[in-house]
């Protein structure tokens, strides 16, 4: 079972990363497509690699938005490494 | 321009479909599946109709749910035709 991070693992990995937030206990970032073509395109790439780490984030769409929140189910609910893992993954996905 | 339903007329659209709920000027219905996979695939079924109505829905997934809410931003983010026309292909999607 993943460990709940601190708050300042969470803070230093998202350091590494662009306009991720923390709060109640999830990161979170917003991204932003060309249209919802784009937008929904992201959303299946990032549910390959979310089954492929068995980890799944929630995922919000409003047309050419998607914001993704993060927080281990095992772990009560906390962060962990899973989630820097898949953020990190989805910010390659949306850099590339 | 599509026009806002009346309450009435919008509570009559849901009694012809099943377990939708009509509350902050939005028609909702949390879908379950087996799996996050079944839950993806649904939410790409309902994309390819989304663009050819020209009307696209809020979509939140957490694992195996997919939850769905219609309003229409050109009529200031009420209910109209539009939302329970799209209402009725993603129960069709979910039927089939």
């Amino acid at each position: 079972m993943a460990e709940p991070l601190s708050t300042d693992k969470i803070e230093e990995a998202l350091a590494d990363l662009t306009n991720w937030s923390h709060e109640d206990d999830k990161i979170t970032k917003e991204f932003t497509f060309d249209n919802f073509r784009d937008a929904i395109g992201f959303i299946t790439r990032i549910s390959f690699e979310a089954e492929e780490q068995v980890h799944h984030p929630e995922i919000f769409n409003v047309y050419n938005t998607v914001t993704i929140s993060l927080s281990t189910h095992d772990a009560g609910g906390k962060v962990t490494e899973k989630d820097v893992a898949l953020a990190k993954t989805i910010e390659s996905l949306y850099n590339n």
